[in-house]
């Protein structure tokens, strides 16, 4: 299949539809591996690096769980469509700055990618919508196992599988899960949150991983540690964490509408009066935004029916999806006026915040 | 006619159709004049003030200007009450913090204010609509004249009429212009206009006069000195300025409006749609907010019928005169809720900002 298949087909994870979706977006379990007796790939030269990619990409392309997959060399892929992927969490940005010598492989439904020569000789990742990240990491422990058969894995007895960067020794896994949290923002308890789930040797991160701000009120929350602890105890303990969190945002929620009403309406008033009549968006301030119409949705302040084109949009907005979607290339603020044309389209059918839909009657202040 | 009759008619100048009243909101001229052989009302014994109370009250009801007249004791005025007049400018704050010994006499189209011990013995004022310094000013000096007649005003032959504050001596005359100039702003032409009218001896203040903030764009323009030049010449030579500021304003709205359409629509837009969705809105942000509803209406974004929403949403959303519709007291809190929901009503039967309405076709960007 082609790169304008991929670009304009967006996977499984962006239909919004797995388990707890509300609240977590997405669900992706990544592990690391390397072959034995070749450099890593930023120590490779480019002949090895060619080597490692032409041993591996053979391997990659014949697993049974890619089906009829999506296989391009990077140096096919424009820096465009680069972007677009790392903006669908399909590729990292360190695998977007590679040339010649790499490669990515995707099942047709966008769960698993598999990127060689990134960091470390094979990157593999399962995405998954919603709270899933038993069913990721099982699909990923396969893949794992059936590559394991015909490549010769760097192992140590002692350390585990070896990678690029020690932090990933061991099991070279990084299990996350992409978390909504806004009213644990709004109600000023996130930092107590992030606190908490630090000392339980979990990292909490803004949207794009390491380093990177938390947008629209998302916190990728994922394990440190790779070495010394099962693959399956982090995914169940990074999962019941998870589950706590959710329940936390809940009761957030809960005490928002029933003490606060005024202030969620007024929030997710004024995100929806901004969005549908600004007529220039910068991507950050439409996530900051959006999350409230999303939090507006959960709380049935909007109809249900407009879950999807809200999280569409978080996506849609994004720098290179819209420059993808443009014929001429865009100066910054002319993304900015065309980010804020497609939100205003798309919430023309769009009926203002009901505060009647979610409040049982009483005291509650009317919507218009 | 009663207090209650003042506070429910707005006067004169809030209906807003005197000359360029799109960009002068109001124009106003006072006069301070004391009485001699009477020490000035900061200095003045309880026993003086009320001398003084009775000798000029009974001259100021009795001018012919006056007709049907509201004649107030400052006594009998709640704190709220004062504060509504403040807001609507009728009477200085100085004077809403006076108590017995004080009055406030006003017409009943409350053209005409005269206050009664406030920082002098007496501070005559007229407002009106628009640009009308001239006929503010005739109204005030034939006032002055009559006033002349039956009261021994203080005055000194070289200095001229003696007052409370040095800077008030000779003239004792204030005039001033109240504008709206968002174009300057938007254009950040604003300082540099306001550094120009300084150099000619002018002075460019906030909402409420000396040390308070120019919010929502609008801007006092008013004569500094009142020493050494005669009335009417300082009123022809204000008036020049502002017809100057008139036409700088004017300028840069065309400028925006061809340079920048997007960022004026934008402006305009985000205004538009906080104010009608927000459930929570202090005095401030809605003063900024709609002056730029004011400059939508003035670029024809909006129906010319909406002029008039817009200017009475000025007053209304001030704390007093929300206090003032509400049968139990507010806390700042409530104000906030109750001020969001009024302009939210006001808006309901109100179109977004339509921008081919102003823009002659071509290149500019859909409302929508």
């Amino acid at each position: 299949m082609t790169i304008n298949n991929l670009l304009n087909s967006p996977g499984e994870w962006l239909r919004g539809d797995g388990p707890h979706s509300n609240i977590v977006v997405s669900s992706r379990v990544r592990i690391a591996r390397n072959l034995r007796n070749f450099p890593f790939p930023g120590w490779a030269k480019k002949a090895d690096r060619i080597s490692v990619l032409e041993c591996v990409k053979p391997a990659v392309d014949a697993l049974p769980e890619m089906g009829e997959a999506y296989s391009i060399f990077s140096q096919d892929f424009s820096a465009l469509e680069k972007q677009v992927l790392v903006e669908r969490h399909l590729i990292s940005r360190e695998h977007a700055a590679k040339g010649l010598g790499s490669a990515v492989v995707m099942n047709k439904k966008q769960t698993l990618s598999i990127m060689i020569n990134e960091e470390d000789h094979l990157r593999m990742q399962s995405i998954r919508s919603g709270l899933n990240l038993k069913s990721a990491f099982k699909l990923i422990d396969k893949v794992d196992t059936e590559l394991a058969d015909k490549l010769d894995f760097a192992f140590h007895p002692q350390l585990g599988f070896l990678t690029a960067c020690p932090t990933n020794v061991g099991t070279g896994m990084r299990a996350s899960a992409m978390m909504h949290l806004p009213a644990l923002v709004l109600s000023e308890q996130i930092n107590q949150v992030i606190q908490a789930v630090s000392k339980v040797g979990l990292a909490v991160r803004g949207l794009y991983g390491e380093g990177t701000e938390a947008l629209g009120n998302l916190f990728q929350i994922s394990n440190q540690v790779t070495l010394g602890e099962a693959e399956g105890d982090i995914i169940t303990r990074l999962n019941k964490v998870i589950e706590q969190i959710i329940h936390h945002e809940v009761n957030a929620r809960q005490g928002l509408l029933q003490k606060k009403p005024v202030t969620l309406l007024d929030n997710v008033g004024r995100a929806y009066g901004v969005l549908r009549y600004a007529h220039s968006m910068a991507s950050k301030e439409a996530l900051n935004l959006l999350s409230y119409l999303k939090l507006g949705v959960d709380l049935a302040f909007f109809p249900e029916e407009f879950q999807h084109v809200i999280d569409a949009l978080f996506i849609e907005t994004q720098p290179a999806h819209l420059q993808k979607g443009s014929a001429k290339k865009l100066q910054a603020e002319e993304r900015d006026t065309l980010r804020a044309q497609i939100i205003r389209g798309k919430l023309v059918s769009f009926p203002p915040p009901d505060a009647d839909r979610a409040l049982a009657g009483g005291g509650s202040p009317p919507a218009e």
